[in-house]
């Protein structure tokens, strides 16, 4: 179908990797610490703006500062492709970053063997969070989903408390017409998110590319058991209210649950807070954390159900009490059936192992995804790690998504 | 047996503890705060000597600060009663202070009543460790199982940094006599102390004395789980190595472990820590404490060693590693079963319930034992609550406690 020379787009995608992780690019020795208003992000802007405008792509900011550089003029109906190039604090070089990059393969690929297709590359503002403790911002911003108060009083710099609105404005965008963002997003067609997959699944099945069909839906929620603080030396067995034996057995209920849900669901337990937390003391009161996805919302939400009341029989027939809290939830997000199968088709063509999957993580497609028929692609990391300066992936399985994206955007083509 | 007034040692005894906890005597206003070296330990000290000058008894303190005081001359056989007075930092009226005020009410009874029975009160020097962190402290000087480099050097007050050796010498102790406070236990021909259940045993079991048979040893330990820190929305149950499940399963483990044990064995896990303990992350390394004890050596170490290969073994057989590691054991002290037949046949005569019982908490008792026939009282306090300003006991159980104690010590005079 191609004739794409991958090992050329290795090549440069691990140039583009390697310039970005140098010292101009990063605010830390250590790890990649790159968010939005900062030098090294609008460096990093910079370089992708360089890049494409060498491709002969016009290079536009949106009010606030996400990147959008087309290769027709507005109006014109383009396919989308992108990610994120902020990193999470104490971030590796593959996060969002070789989304990106990927996606200005892509945009190479597409002038050199002169394919001529309408391609609309963007890069979210603050997809991590690092900058303001706000994930999904930027995307969040162009779907409106976030208030005018919120920008320019609630959310704030975790570095000097100062708002959102007041960077953004000393960094030279207009935060004042900050819904006019939501037009990025008018002329798509589609769009497709190249990302690394932060878990082992495609590592430990032996593939080399997943075809997301969904992105997970979540609860996010607290349960609090309140016992009663005894002497851990003079308090029978019998006549204990031992908060920390709920969590035990709704730790292991919740693994139960999900496994028998089936669908993707998965459960975690991550946040566990025991008061007073002595070694002499039995535990007065017990707070642990749930997080509770995946791809099909009836099967996830069943769980947290299941495990509310779980915890609220297991502490009442100890003599105690529980209650579940939900902090948040969002609803799984499908990908378009049509794109995935484009995808599909071009992953079969390379002859490589790849695999449908869905999306344990949140991802800016989310957003896109209310308004464009969507998918995503996703890469092996090593051993999962994300997150963290040991994150790494390969830039020959990014130049085999590039090669897979651009001819599924070729066969979608009208 | 005897011609006890009970009202009236109530009244006394609880003039006593109210007046103790006035101001001249506490650090806080909130809370009973007393410790060694401090002007309102001092007050206490003096109360207690005034009060035990007036019934005829010559009164001392050892090089480092704990008070004797005897109704016979040095070389004559005595029986001694006593406590502690001081408190933890955010205590109550009735730990320790209680039991040196029950025992001088026995020797006031023993006056009043013309028993001529000889006696020794004790307060020990900073059972609750809140001056300088060391527990017992002053029974442990005693029993010499302190280094001389400890008291000089390590051992440091917790307010100030200064030294236990600088604090004492600076309140007009000597500490460089500090061995020569072994001699405090070599008249004694037995001891009892009485305290605070600390616990809701007597309560719940309609009792209002508890005559103890053992002080409980115990193990602490540590459990360190190692799993594998992922994203817990992208990693599917079955590639998981979830830490969390081993601490769940092994709490669970140790609830039964104790159960089964019998024998007063108890089990707790008090601390629980989990790294990077963060909602949407699956964790990397969970630590959690355990806290074993029992009246039987056997029992309670027959369980510490079950749960740590329990642990190890459900670790393993999820993949991953766990090590159990002692941080301190003490084994249990027995009393002596003529003292406690005493006290047994005391309490039987009053016509009042009590019960045979162990401690589940630590005490001076433990180190007097050591050397001397040793047996311990205790009272109720309301629902178990101790180390808190809600702490709170009933004078008129001391009472009866004092009668009890007066009537076994006579009932022992050779």
């Amino acid at each position: 179908m191609s004739t794409v020379e991958r090992s050329r787009s290795a090549e440069r995608i691990e140039r583009d990797i390697e310039t970005l992780a140098g010292a101009d690019y990063t605010l830390s020795d250590e790890a990649i610490r790159r968010y939005a208003y900062t030098p090294v992000y609008r460096n990093t802007l910079d370089y992708f703006t360089r890049e494409l405008e060498a491709l002969g792509f016009t290079v536009s900011e949106d009010p606030v500062g996400t990147l959008v550089a087309r290769n027709r003029p507005p109006g014109e109906k383009v396919f989308g492709v992108g990610s994120h190039c902020d990193s999470n604090r104490n971030g590796g070089k593959y996060d969002g970053t070789m989304g990106v990059v990927t996606a200005l393969e892509v945009c190479r690929l597409n002038e050199e063997l002169g394919f001529g297709l309408p391609l609309q590359l963007i890069s979210f503002l603050e997809e991590e969070g690092s900058g303001f403790g706000q994930m999904l911002l930027g995307s969040r911003i162009i779907l409106q989903r976030v208030s005018e108060e919120e920008l320019r009083e609630k959310f704030r710099a975790l570095d000097d408390g100062r708002s959102f609105w007041e960077h953004a404005e000393a960094a030279g965008y207009e935060p004042a017409r900050w819904r006019e963002a939501i037009h990025v997003l008018d002329d798509l067609t589609g769009w497709i998110e190249m990302h690394i997959e932060q878990a082992r699944v495609l590592q430990d099945t032996g593939n080399r590319i997943g075809i997301v069909t969904a992105i997970a839906g979540y609860v996010h929620a607290d349960v609090v058991v309140h016992g009663r603080g005894d002497h851990a030396g003079a308090t029978p067995m019998d006549l204990r209210l031992d908060p920390t034996l709920v969590l035990a057995e709704s730790t292991i209920e919740l693994e139960r649950l999900a496994r028998v849900a089936g669908e993707g669901t998965v459960g975690t337990v991550g946040e566990i807070e025991v008061d007073p937390g002595i070694i002499n003391a039995i535990a007065a009161r017990v707070r642990f954390s749930l997080d509770i996805r995946g791809p099909v919302d009836d099967a996830y939400r069943g769980v947290a159900r299941e495990i509310a009341a779980f915890a609220e029989e297991a502490a009442s027939k100890r003599g105690m009490t529980a209650e579940y809290k939900e902090r948040q939830n969002l609803p799984a997000t499908a990908m378009d059936e049509r794109i995935v199968s484009a995808l599909e088709a071009a992953a079969r063509e390379t002859g490589e192992p790849y695999m449908r999957m869905h999306s344990g993580a949140a991802h800016d497609t989310m957003c896109v995804a209310d308004r464009v028929p969507t998918a995503m692609v996703f890469v092996p990391c090593k051993d999962g790690i994300s997150h963290h300066p040991a994150e790494d992936a390969e830039p020959a399985d990014a130049a085999l998504a590039a090669e897979i994206i651009l001819n599924a955007i070729r066969s979608l083509a009208p």
